[in-house]
């Protein structure tokens, strides 16, 4: 089958990602994860990559088909294991100011019919193993950048009564849309968009609430946030001192709950995809921070093990705004991916806080993220909770109601 | 363009490749490296590995197309960066005891029209990067194979005049007879095969000759074998305890050489492709162990680099006895790959010694070797010396002469 998307289109989506999302400096080396199929789009980064200035770009490809082997040959004792040495190895080159890209393009679905208890397994051990460097990458440490690529598999699953060449056509169509790196000048237009999103994250921490109360169908949360919380949106100063956009799409603005102070229930309103299952129609009930009580239409036992990875998988570590009037959400599709599907939805994530969304972030010890009520974890999981349906209120400190949202939309 | 190689094909090579190449112990992990062409050997060793109770594989994959990419596109800077976390990384699972297998099948002529200087850095600071893990690999800490793939360029290379499908098809048939994984059962005739290499090894560990005397057309060089230097071939056993096939194919026996006592003159017998480069009609002249003048019809500026390296890159860190009959060479096929053409004809390697070709290796220590007459650097390049006119004499202790070789055939 020759390659459906215009290599054309690849360029821009991979200047885009150079340029914007990551935003290389010159010199700097770059370390790009991809699914194998993404090769056509890995090649045009790297040409990219090149010309910006380079040092030296290294990419790791991911094979489903070789985790699929893994599940139907490997002995029991596999699904413990991780490459703890790749992880580790990476965070020293990111402590040397490498740069990553991530390509993401996985079958969301890929390990739906595995068994449970070994995918699980499997999940923690890699999220172990991954702490080196999704520390450093939710820290900031280093410029980063999430970008799609439509394999083939994930298109079938988004659209599944096309053609396999006209689903991947249409993935392909609805991710550079979402990107806006259809659009004439996708560089020019990213910096109009941050100035929104920008524009936002300062109004909510003009406001400096003490917490955020959702309701709607199936939800009544109070989400407390942590002292010293900050909002952010759009491009982000990594410590390195390089702006980069880590999420190309990006329609969020988000902060930091207080991973103590988080009680009532909530719904989920998209399925979420979680390496490689699904889990959907998500309820759960917090309690002074922590889910005491969780179930799931599907995956449930997927869910259930997620939330016993570690003291903090049962706590919030994000709060994320974003209005039911976004492109992505206006486009209607289902992504079954969290890059895409979180920008079309208000979201909360289990698990691991970012450090960047609070106050006089670039000094702040670990100890103090965890004393103003931040959360660590070894999982970071985003999932869907907005709805044409939802309001959401700010609550100062003195407990003074103010609208943020009414019926999805910003008030 | 529909695959030319059978999959039932690829199955017997993987197969052979983990059983009887790796030999991979339950339990173990596997590194495996690749051309990304090579994607149907990984996914069927990868298959066999779990078969045979693999931890985990991990597959780090080679493109060429990318390796040009920089050639065209980066800064200066880059020809002197390497990937060094990555190769450290590699070290720890190896010292973690985890299995190497890599798939060959790079084009050997990549990058023939590409800068000398740029590839002679980018060399370098590969080669010197790659310490870690070349030092683990040649002092066989844990059991490794290396095995072929007939990727496209590669075989319009060594098939110029047929089709790209037809050039596949060729180099595909040519690999796997000179691997015996087209016999019924290959792991059976690779048990024979060792004993024959073993019986050939035995011999010349009895002799204890202290030097070979080569003489043929374009060379006289007397080649000092290193204090308690022992013969091997085929099979041997790591570090760890498992008995592997390092090379598939393998027709040699090899041993030490003395660092400091090579004397004489020596011709190439085929082309010699090192890193995407091809270097001809090389001449060079030893004294006192250490190459003095060199020369070459094609890819002298690369050669003269190679040999600049370190103090060893002059210096001799192998020796192999491989008679004209082999079935590599009577294939009369030039594969412009070591692994192919060293097996077709007695060779020497400038560089890195193995400490495995000493009386006593497992317990030898780098002093040790280094003060028996073993040689050390950052490299370790094979090149092809012996053809049908070839005569070697033993010589022994007592000064006395035997043969060894007549006519490039086992005396």
């Amino acid at each position: 089958m020759s390659n459906p998307i215009s290599k054309s289109k690849l360029k821009k989506l991979a200047k885009l990602s150079i340029k914007t999302g990551v935003n290389l400096q010159k010199g700097q080396n770059l370390i790009i994860s991809a699914p194998i199929e993404a090769l056509p789009l890995v090649r045009e980064v790297t040409k990219q990559a090149y010309k910006a200035g380079a040092g030296l770009v290294t990419c790791f490809y991911n094979d489903d088909k070789m985790s699929l082997l893994r599940y139907k040959y490997a002995n029991d004792e596999s699904f413990d294991k991780a490459p703890s040495w790749l992880f580790e190895g990476m965070a020293k080159a990111f402590d040397e100011n490498t740069a990553r890209l991530a390509i993401i393009g996985e079958n969301p679905q890929l390990l739906a019919n595995e068994d449970a208890d070994k995918v699980g397994r499997a999940n923690k051990a890699l999220s172990n193993a991954g702490a080196p460097v999704r520390e450093r990458i939710t820290a900031f440490n280093i410029n980063w950048n999430i970008i799609a690529y439509p394999s083939a598999d994930w298109a079938k699953l988004v659209f599944p009564k096309e053609s396999k060449k006209q689903a991947i056509k249409k993935l392909a169509n609805a991710i550079f849309a979402s990107s806006y790196a259809d659009t004439k000048d996708p560089i020019a237009t990213w910096e109009q968009h941050n100035k929104n999103l920008a524009k936002r994250a300062k109004w909510l921490n003009e406001q400096n609430f003490s917490a955020l109360h959702f309701k709607a169908k199936g939800t009544d949360l109070v989400v407390g946030l942590a002292d010293g919380h900050e909002w952010a949106g759009g491009a982000a100063e990594a410590k390195n001192g390089t702006i980069c956009n880590a999420n190309i799409p990006s329609e969020e603005v988000f902060t930091t709950p207080h991973a103590q102070k988080v009680d009532g229930y909530v719904s989920s309103t998209k399925p979420l995809s979680h390496q490689g299952s699904l889990i959907d129609n998500i309820k759960v009930t917090f309690k002074n921070g922590k889910i005491i009580e969780a179930s799931a239409s599907k995956g449930e036992e997927i869910l259930l093990k997620v939330l016993d990875i570690d003291e903090g998988a049962r706590r919030l570590g994000e709060v994320a705004l974003v209005p039911h009037s976004s492109p992505i959400s206006q486009s209607g599709i289902l992504f079954y991916n969290t890059l895409f599907d979180e920008n079309a939805s208000c979201h909360i994530a289990l698990g691991q806080c970012y450090s960047k969304c609070f106050v006089d972030n670039e000094n702040i010890t670990k100890a103090q993220v965890k004393q103003q009520g931040g959360n660590s974890s070894a999982i970071h999981i985003d999932w869907m909770i907005g709805s044409s349906d939802m309001d959401i209120d700010g609550i100062t400190k003195a407990g003074e109601k103010v609208p943020v949202f009414r019926k999805g939309e910003w008030a």
